[in-house]
């Protein structure tokens, strides 16, 4: 089995897991119970893989967590936009 | 910078930023917006994960990631146990 192959579907389905909770509080303007403290921690442990990734010269990991640093980063703005609306 | 130690560093803070959702379930006894499907293709990315770390020797990759797999298995089990509690 192709390592990089794997890697990429690895990074598809994990990406893919992350999409609904953004979609959804998009939708409703609302963030609910989302910690914004809880969003910047992943947020610099997903960047320190981006970095792992680009040390190791693995493409697979720093598609994967670039592209969850973007979702987790519109995340963190909503919350900032919509964080009046949630009671 | 060593690259484990990097890999390690990233590991602890992505993990960590997934354990307040679990204790929040746990102790609320409420899955709230949680979607099982989601919870199951998180689990299947995360998994090829660690066999993409297997494959390529890394153990920040496969220690991060395996613990993810068990912090959602938890939320999956937690899904069917507390998901009568929600409305």
């Amino acid at each position: 089995m192709n390592e990089n192959l794997l890697g990429i579907a690895a990074g598809i389905l994990t990406s893919v897991a992350m999409l609904p909770q953004l979609i959804k509080v998009i939708k409703e303007k609302n963030v609910g119970d989302l910690s914004w403290v809880m969003i910047l921690v992943l947020i610099c442990g997903l960047s320190l893989w981006v970095w792992y990734g680009v040390l190791k010269n693995e493409l697979p990991i720093i598609l994967s967590n670039a592209f969850a640093v973007l979702v987790n980063s519109c995340l963190f703005i909503c919350y900032f936009l919509y964080k009046d609306n949630s009671d």
